[in-house]
């Protein structure tokens, strides 16, 4: 399974082709809607995330409700396209862009490195694909790939454990599950799941916004049910903890993540850190503690992943910060008015979403799956053949 | 330019396969046995590491100290093979495994689910090859890429930056350079810059060993005069910061990565985040800070690259985990006598190394590079147009 | 660079999604547009072809006429979408699909082994991606191709060198350039640069067509201008010729390729199959025949492309041909009417754009190219290189 | 599954490492050994051949004869490496390499463009991985995919069908199994199963051999019991067809692939070309005739696939062939005295093998596969499920 996105902020849309499905995948626009719906909300958000509302539109591989097998194209429209059309347009430049030419980088956006790097002096050239409106494409993805997992009963699910200076504690896994854990996230404006923690977010978030200034945070993604032995030991490339990692890192904004307790690891002595094996009739082999976040050797152990990622503040921001014009090479202070100043709660459903994505991929390479019901009988099958290891 | 691996920690020997170098690039066995020395030294490793003493050997792709252009195969000899022969033959089974079968797996291992997976019952077939031997051969092969990037002035280093409970301040980078820290790091027993907290280390270390128990930690790498836009922004499997995550993890024990002050990021306000620009005559566009380790929209910024990881405390030792026999359900307490605490500093130069990989990958999917001289002029012809720009 | 498509034939679109172009490239909507209504011309092809007249709308990743360096989406509508919606639409089912349900497969079609893979009842699941309407995404994908070659001076041209019993004499390409293969097989209904042969293909798809009957052809595309050594002889995977015969081979009806002499080379001795290396002071080394199809080792010599491609007869035709209903397992007698019957030259646009992709993917590999001029520099300094070794 | 090969032609060894096997597959050195000798073997070869006796080492992924799940690590000596050790060393030359170097590129080798596109002035930096000896290590490969085919009861096997002007009829399948033709080739000093062609074909390897010309062929690959839908329609580059024809012409000296009928196809009419679909109880969906080579839309239908691959001559012959000195750019006669003129029955086996690779890469993407039995029990179910359609 792979896909490639396209689309620029203010274009025409995001497009998205996704190819390796199973056949025969019951498939539901709405719960890719509802993904897109959820990526927009959140505490913090400004005006566009608000007005916006993506909705996506079909445009091949799925005939009534169910994959065909065949690639899947999707498409998410820029409603204020048309506000954009004569400085974005593909064909000849009616002379307005030059006007609205970008020559000043922010600080914290690619405009600088992709300006030099492809040889642009408008820096638009770089920032309509940088900007993270892209990331709606990869949650519809991630929203295709859960469909996947919900067929094998796999479940994925977030929430925000830090704003800025505001951490919550980090969860007993055991008395959380999955389900629990969207139903009170999704009720959160932060997708926090303490509810004193929360108010100490939206403390924090307002209070930074009076500053003029932005907040980051760190989100957990828990995923349920995942068979045991994907990803493998075997080959560097192919340990799936690593390639969670990847996804994780290359969210927009994205500056670190971690499996399990993560850096926590490097702090506790190794009495403290591994998950003792056990067993029983009914449940097989089985861990007391998830320290690890369900991963050994990079392969899945059975218990729920556990992965964090951390999202840095939003660069753009009332307090100024110092750049340099590409033309003038003359300094200037870089502040930019926005209304949004934490997008944490809704990176929280990016990850959540890039996340489905690369546990969805591996269960399809581990596992025959033309069709929607060989995979299902297969990870079924799997699932009592550990059982009775 | 992309490689395999093969070979088990107690095979006749690792097996590594580089493809798609630069031709007439010079090319030096010395400093591939450099690399896998500094792999086996450091406070806190047992003897094994002291008695082997790697070597490579090369069985292809060079030609008097240069490369051909042809695939590099490398090999490097597990010395104590010939003790092990009976037990991990290719051929006929001459009846000694059954009664070598480990039944028993370890906690923080991928012995169970890689068992449960591969449908092991001996779980020797598992931990042979999950073994952090393996990053023996990724040494290597990062010791070849470090050879591209020396060609083109770019300089790789690297430093613990925690041990346990023992870590670090956050170096300035503006008072070190790559060869100051390779300098200084090597010189320390545990890698480590600060003289006290050094001293810290090694102390912590020893109360662990004498506990029976075990430490992880924290390493830091640095990369030095990476030439602006290496990565890109436009697709997020293309994005260098993530790839580099992504290699990072699959270190055997890594738990996670983070790109300059990682998850920090996710506790500061935006106006402590960000890099602000500036411009010189002399130095055309940098940074006064770099807190964004180097890379922006997943592109290198021309500032150094900095990335850390996080390993696990090593799970072997003499303070018992839980764990199940697979053949009779019977618990049992894992404990394993060895002389190995904490591997910190050896994982340190393994990063470096991985580091190295993808670094230099990103080079030559950038610039002209069948040749060596092809590459080296085009990344000069880049710097100079940087400057310019 | 790399693409995917996606896209029935009856649904609304056909999408296309190509990642990894150099930035600043001139880009022409009416290139591709041309290359498309190509695709739709030749002799022998039926009503449908002449109606469609397909456009390409460019939806990312060009801004006034240029690449951006971001990935470039485009669709091709389907104009007779709307009489399919209530048999094509990917929402629920409203009633009228299981009346049109296809069960019965068509010999030399995907429709029986696709239903059995992916375990489609109606195989119009199967078909309408099967279908040679996807050529036009692929076409179009060789479009964008041939605007990176023709930055470079490389040019791309195809005839028709045998349609079902009237082949024509092997060209010597001495006498040819692309420039005027393209002139003359443009200016031919069939493709054909021999006047006599030309006659006689039409008459042979006349009297084809007259028995209810259809008819193959080989084509043979020549790319002209190609800088020495794209591909490598150092790994069989990257052998430039060998990835041609895929892209050839995978061209819907097409049983098999051809480099150069190619299968005559079975007949001839030694002597007569090599090309004999010369050298003069303008021209440098250079060859007096070009036999192998301008490959030796899998790497460009500096010789023409020379490729061939033989295409089936279309499969659907008047006189029956015996299959079994998959419901009833009755046999019946395949015979759809259709106007089409012979579709070679159409095909010869397309062997041309394919293989237009895979010499500017080797292209892009073998210099740097973020920017355009970037890749112009290095080809043409590469060039100069070769002329003087 | 994925591989790479390395090594020169006159180095240590070759070596090859394949990543991506099910574990617990039965696993026979023998059975590659015997792949190498008949590499080794048919008329028309030198003395070299017949010196040489490659053999396989096993190096990692092998324990008692069943694959473990990692990657395997192979190597193939190279039996005369003593003697080239001055001229081929990986460190200093020791000053034997100027008198010894290659300054003049042969005809029909990759000497020339891979000396240019590698900036060599000794083209034995070139040629000693351009040889043939390179195949040693992809026979290796399709050895041990063979063993994943034969575990699941497909079986492969190739013949010769043209050595120069002798060419064979087309046999009719129904009449051959891959086991007779195994067993006939098998017995054949030119793998040829007509015993009229085979005299034919070794009176004229005698006759260009008194010439002192070389002559090329026409091999032919079978692979018989390979479950239907193999590959896919849905993507070009998932087409099985198509990899094979790219696997084909990676064989050194391989300048064209057909599947089925081929060429043919393209002289013949539509109702001469397409293969009938029968259905009986014992058989389910089957054809009459198998022009299509076991291909349609790309996918494997069931019945065998039919795959040939032309050779063209050996280049290196008694008749000179005009060249040029890359030094003195004086003309010079290429003329190398060697005793072999015709390696065609070698690339049958060759090509068998590189089928072979294709096939069970295509089978293992195709159904679970961690484990061996994993993968049988999947690839009954669907037989039976096939059948039952």
């Amino acid at each position: 399974m792979r896909y490639l996105t396209a689309g620029e902020s203010h274009g025409p849309q995001l497009t998205l082709i996704i190819e390796g499905l199973p056949s025969r995948l019951p498939f539901s626009k709405e719960k890719i809607d509802t993904e897109l719906a959820r990526r927009q909300k959140g505490y913090g958000r400004g005006r566009r995330m608000q007005i916006e509302s993506d909705q996506v539109q079909i445009l091949s591989g799925i005939r009534f409700e169910k994959t065909t097998g065949a690639p899947v194209a999707l498409a998410i429209e820029n409603k204020d396209w048309v506000k954009w059309v004569e400085i974005m347009r593909p064909d000849t430049d009616p002379g307005q862009a030059e006007k609205r030419r970008v020559a000043r980088p922010r600080p914290g956006h690619a405009d600088l490195n992709g300006a030099i790097k492809y040889g642009h002096r408008d820096m638009r050239d770089v920032l309509e694909r940088s900007s993270a409106r892209e990331t709606a494409a990869r949650v519809a993805a991630g929203a295709v790939a859960k469909q996947v997992l919900e067929h094998c009963g796999i479940r994925v699910a977030s929430h925000v454990v830090r704003i800025g200076s505001v951490a919550t504690e980090r969860i007993d896994l055991n008395g959380w599950t999955a389900e629990t854990i969207a139903e009170k996230s999704e009720a959160s404006p932060v997708r926090c799941l303490d509810p004193e923690a929360e108010q100490a977010m939206i403390r924090v978030i307002d209070e930074a916004k009076e500053e003029g200034d932005s907040l980051g945070g760190v989100v957990e993604v828990v995923v349920e049910n995942v068979p045991v032995g994907l990803g493998s030991h075997v080959h560097y490339d192919r340990k799936l903890d690593a390639r969670i990692a990847q996804a994780i890192v290359s969210i927009n904004a994205f500056k670190g993540a971690e499996i399990g307790i993560g850096f926590e690891a490097g702090e506790r002595k190794g009495s403290q850190v591994h998950d003792e094996i056990l067993w029983s009739e009914e449940r097989g082999f089985h861990r007391a503690t998830n320290r690890l976040g369900g991963f050994e050797g990079g392969m899945t152990t059975g218990e729920p992943l556990v992965v964090r990622g951390v999202m840095k503040p939003i660069p753009t921001l009332y307090k100024p910060l110092q750049s340099v014009d590409i033309d003038t090479k003359e300094p200037f202070a870089a502040s930019i008015e926005r209304s949004d100043n934490c997008a944490v709660p809704a990176a929280s459903v990016v990850a959540e979403n890039v996340v489905a994505w690369e546990v969805a991929k591996a269960l399809l390479e581990t596992f025959s799956s033309d069709k929607a019901e060989d995979l299902l009988r297969e990870v079924e099958r799997h699932r009592n053949e550990v059982k009775g290891f």
